[in-house]
């Protein structure tokens, strides 16, 4: 058994959840902050319940309104099963927030002072099988001659540091801006508030998941943040969606490659 | 295809070599510097030939060594196929160190601003498969109740920053010195000049295989560093060989776990 396997419970099984495998659609959905589950081995991280349920450790609503985006475009899904906490995958290993001693206010003493060992064990087991499922998936349709467009979902707090974000959609970006540029586009006028890198930009780490797997090979790609209020419920979550897939059909019918 | 089948080519196959994996003797050994060779997707790396033969690519010596102590002491043998200038394995990714950009007196122009994809590919195809592998090892014999000794095997050139050496052969340990000083109070009136965590210690950041692997578990552990001018033969290496076999057999036997 290796690291990776011996990480996991049977029941918890292993770090990648894979939907709608077979879609025919381009686009590629990425979740990495799908899930606030911390693998039993881990433990509590030191944290209240209450910070793990909280933003700290997922963004709520990202992957229901992912799974509906899936649906919708027809679109196979890629998410974590388990929190950002323990390993952030939209983070390479040599960043300090891929296992954050600090959380916006919380301090995660459990990432304190990490061994080499555990942190080779969650890099192995969380991060690596993640983004080599992602780039296999990738590789897979390119050699098909299929077009894959990368899209990751995210979601955000509306109260940071203590402060409001008017904000409630944002589309982010790296040195590719092809189809952020269309959706913002194709966004004015909207009754949302859709903004350009806004809660967060390039500059703040947060397009790792683009670099890795669209810059790097010219894919099309987007990075979009939805303010976690937004998305609290059913009825909320399938608004959105329906938005962001009006939004994205759109802006990718739009794009002459 | 995951992105680490992707990295070699069919006839390079994967990056970790194993042999004599039914031994039964009690010791692991491990040479994370074995070979020079650099994936043919890697090009040379902007090296000249000299270079790449050189010891900043390898160490020199320490495979051959490791293979005759794999022999003598019926120890398994896990050793990294290629070249520590595209992923030093005795460094964690964070490192600036696990894909260098200089190597003593030589730059690496192959590794200045690697895109974030290209250290994910090298940590994916070389760093985790090869301490994944070492780790599963290590578990095997746990769960069959063995006792497991952790061994890494390195060569040091003789003449660095344009300084010769006097040390000869380098015992070094991080915080658990139960094996080093077991083999450097035997090693007392060898006609070899043994030292201890010299020419590099813990503070060097070259413990990472002993911390990932030994100090994790409490399992005994050395690395044994061998002046590469001492091994540049069949004859050298032969003696070297059973220098240490006799060293190490004697240490094993005097400690009582």
């Amino acid at each position: 058994m290796t690291v990776r396997s011996r990480f996991f419970t049977e029941a918890e099984g292993q770090a990648v959840g894979v939907e709608n495998a077979a879609a025919k659609g381009d686009v590629l959905l990425v979740c990495e902050h799908a899930s606030a589950t911390i693998p039993e081995k881990i433990g509590t991280l030191g944290l209240s319940q209450e910070v793990l349920s909280s933003h700290a450790a997922w963004d709520p609503g990202a992957l229901a309104v992912a799974r509906l985006l899936s649906q919708s475009l027809d679109a196979t899904l890629v998410h974590q099963r388990f929190s950002r906490l323990v390993y952030d995958c939209n983070r390479p290993p040599e960043s300090p927030s891929a296992m954050p001693v600090k959380s916006e206010i919380y301090d995660i003493p459990g990432n304190f002072d990490l061994s080499e060992a555990e942190r080779f064990a969650r890099t192995s087991a969380l991060y690596v099988p993640f983004h080599d499922r992602v780039s296999e998936i990738i590789a897979e349709r390119q050699a098909a001659g299929r077009r894959v467009v990368v899209v990751t979902i995210h979601s955000f707090t509306p109260v940071y540091h203590g402060k409001f974000r008017e904000v409630q959609i944002g589309i982010l970006h790296d040195t590719d801006s092809r189809l952020a540029d269309a959706m913002l586009s194709d966004a004015e006028g909207s009754a949302l508030t859709v903004r350009r890198n806004d809660p967060y930009g390039p500059e703040d780490g947060v397009t790792h998941t683009l670099r890795l797997h669209a810059l790097s090979d010219g894919l099309l790609n987007v990075m979009i943040e939805i303010r976690n209020d937004l998305v609290a419920n059913e009825q909320d979550q399938s608004a959105i969606a329906g938005f962001l897939n009006e939004l994205m059909g759109k802006a990718l019918s739009s794009i002459d490659e």
